[in-house]
């Protein structure tokens, strides 16, 4: 252990202080999405953006990087504090590789862009924002370059980076090429023998917001989210935010479907139980924050993709359902539920995509956003090039841009190297449940009756108390025993959607 | 004005920081005190610790003592900026003049303090509480003795400066031995009148909570409450909180008394519009804010007291009730309203006293403290020093101390100096509201039609758009045209309690 006057030591205290701002910045973010009247937005983002500086100061103080230097030659830090350590590295890396103009008229460009592009998206006219979004993905590729410098990897993988540490092209190209490999040909047969198959009936509402709130309160009880340290509220767009010691997650309802708003909150009560499980010992430290936003979308994806679509948990479900909202009928069985729950259609919006299709989407937006970064596409070319990204791995073509290029809000806002994240977590959440239900036979029968409690277990034990003391790769490999596999997620896919094993 | 190298231009931005900061707390203070799931609350306590100490360290930097010095020697500064940097060095005096471990100290003590009294009031054991009030009292005397010698003021006074800057305790005894020299008599009087006039009929609940609350929602659209900036919300005690730009007020709901919510969301509205209207021009910088709780008060208590417990008001409010509770009767007249929400009546309790004994439960407390900080009164002896001074200025004696001495939080929380702005606040609303009224006579005839735009437009450039221009004698003084005078506080409680004029 390291004694108490050591350099590592003295990192500990000033990482305590930053990331108990970062908890304060988060509680406020989750208020300005939850509740915030519009009329609040300047000055909450005049609060924000001074939170965020006071946070880079302290990281950029340069008796930071002086700690660092010394700590990284003290020999008597267990694994933890060593893993502290390199997670402190990297966020002040992060934090001092870009020069702090570069900073500002990064964030500028970003917040100018995101209004623009406000107005092109219902517009469909990429033109419009084209310009600004012209100078986000300079700004873009001048923070990616110096951070390149600084982290010795490719520009691209530097923002990535920020999302999913240590992240390779060469790991993704292999794990996406053979997603795309496979994905057209399933997508065919998966459609073909739904077709063939009955249609399945949409139960009729209304179904009163209130009671959809009583199914999501209940469920989460059931799965184990903790109301003595969170709370479920409405926003715009469903999000998990707040602090492990309260989780803020929130859904948003619609009177004539009650399936979005219930998955939304199983979603996020996947988010939840992450952060409420990350380790105690590390709040506030590093090392005890969650580990990538592929691991973070594993653990949502896992409870509403593996767990709260299986056959085991609709039929939990169902009655559920019938008794909140007292009714009944054929519609309202778990079979028509289930089939439901894993209709497959091919679209054009990624987040109205089901399971089999969604990586679609994702390998599409990763090679193009890699493209731009690298400089292998310019802006004039990128709604073509979306069109025929998505013929080809969907096998449709949007009919204008609102629909194409311009319905996420990620690049305009300046995110570059966010969405692998989405099909690497889809991934990880097929391999951990596998690897999960193989591990303890109580699991599936567990989700029949609606006790969550062996798999909350096993992601307690395997995921979530980990923090960040491994990287993604070797969390996946201990909690699974094999390296991330395309394999296992496509193996899901065909036993749920094909009926084989 | 200064030019943009001077000292005091210097300035302003490390305040706008500051203050940007403070807003950021009061909105994690207002989620906490709304909002928060009760397992948040140890993390939430070192968010706000963190920002406090953040806040203190920017507040304390010697940078700051020298450009106060170098500004005050600069000759170019308008009205505004002198008074901006009048109220930078007060809050850079409070902030220096403790050392950093007594600050500590004292705040623990409190802590500790405030755990203990929530024991101790429910059981009426002040001996349990004792010891760990003598703590707070030692270290508040400690910090008062510290401040009086950086304020140049007593020890009770540089307490008080806090809450009511520059307050005087010769002014304060002016005021209030002239109510204590009349109060007893006149409350003789009022509940001689009352007891001989017919009785007041309670409308009988239940009043379901949703009407309650549309109500108060009517009501605060009426005097000009801006739901684009502001929230109404829930909370144990009714508080108004946030910002300028996202005001944030609670009420709490008994659904057997709709007058209880009803007169909270009155006075927090009146808080709220004080804090709306405060000089955007001068936003997050000290001389933007509220001038100090006296002035904040008289806020809250013009807005509940002297307008909304009008004859003009009632008659506009008494149509409201009976259509949203959709209910008639002559309960629901304004007659009987009126004297409903006038009703006077001799308690040990200061939060349900009505407007004619609350003084005397404030001038009790004024005294009592004083006594204690100057150390003319030991905590052996204040029970027995409370139930005299209720005797002598009430005319009942507590039967415990739990309805005595063990009722408020305030110094068991470390709050030595607060109370007097109680009473301070209503006179000085009885003052302005008289003075509005002579200014605009279209002011009265508004509220017998809910038309509080007079009245709010008199607030706006007579209090609120001041800020901390001036001293609160001052901005009586100039708003009113005379300094505070009990007098017309006596004169405002003898016409609408006696008849008289």
């Amino acid at each position: 252990m390291a004694t108490s006057d050591s350099a590592y030591r003295r990192l500990e205290p000033r990482f305590r202080r930053l990331l108990t701002l970062r908890e304060a910045a988060a509680m406020l973010q989750w208020d300005a999405a939850a509740l915030m009247p519009a009329g609040g937005a300047a000055a909450r983002a005049d609060q924000l953006a001074t939170l965020k500086l006071v946070c880079h100061e302290a990281l950029t103080d340069p008796a930071v990087g002086d700690l660092l230097d010394a700590a990284a030659g003290e020999n008597d830090l267990d694994d933890w504090q060593r893993a502290n350590l390199r997670e402190m590295r990297r966020q002040w890396l992060h934090a001092t590789a870009v020069p702090g103009d570069l900073v500002e008229a990064a964030s500028l460009a970003a917040s100018e862009c995101e209004q623009i592009w406000r107005q092109a998206r219902p517009a469909s006219d990429f033109a419009l924002v084209r310009p600004a979004l012209q100078v986000v993905l300079d700004r873009t590729r001048e923070v990616a370059t110096a951070k390149a410098g600084r982290l010795g990897r490719s520009p691209y993988e530097a923002l990535m980076d920020e999302y999913e540490p240590d992240a390779t092209t060469a790991a993704i190209d292999r794990l996406f090429d053979g997603l795309a490999g496979f994905l057209p040909a399933l997508i065919e047969q998966v459609l073909a023998r739904q077709a063939a198959a009955p249609q399945p009936h949409e139960p009729a509402g209304p179904f009163p917001i209130e009671l959809q709130r009583e199914v999501g309160v209940r469920l989460m009880e059931r799965i184990g989210f903790d109301f003595d340290h969170g709370r479920l509220d409405v926003s715009l767009h469903p999000f998990c935010g707040g602090t492990p010691d309260d989780v803020r997650i929130t859904t948003r309802y619609d009177e004539n479907d009650f399936r979005g708003a219930l998955m939304g909150v199983l979603h996020e009560t996947g988010h939840a139980l992450y952060e409420r499980g990350l380790p105690l010992a590390w709040r506030r430290q590093p090392v005890g924050d969650a580990r990538g936003m592929a691991v973070h979308e594993s653990q949502s994806l896992l409870m509403e993709m593996q767990a709260c679509r299986s056959p085991e948990f609709t039929r939990y479900l169902a009655p559920v359902l019938r008794e909140i909202f007292r009714t009944a009928g054929p519609q309202w069985g778990a079979d028509n539920l289930y089939r439901l729950n894993t209709r497959v259609a091919r679209g054009f919006i990624r987040v109205d995509a089901d399971e089999v299709t969604y990586p679609a989407h994702v390998i599409l937006r990763y090679r193009l956003e890699r493209a731009m970064i690298d400089g292998d596409l310019v802006l004039a070319d990128l709604p073509a090039a979306w069109n025929d990204g998505m013929k080809e791995l969907l096998g449709i073509v949007p009919p204008d841009d609102r629909r194409g290029c311009l319905q996420d809000i990620h690049w305009y806002d300046g995110a570059f190297g966010y969405f692998p994240t989405y099909t690497l977590g889809a991934m990880t959440a097929a391999q951990l449940f596998a690897a999960a239900k193989d591990t303890d036979p109580r699991i599936l029968p567990g989700l029949e009756t609606g006790d969550f409690a062996p798999l909350l277990a096993w992601l307690r034990a395997n995921v979530h108390g980990k923090g960040s003391l491994l990287s993604t790769a070797e969390l996946v490999e201990q909690a699974t025993g094999r390296p991330l596999d395309a394999g296992i997620f496509r193996r899901h896919l065909k036993t749920r959607y094909l009926g084989a094993g």
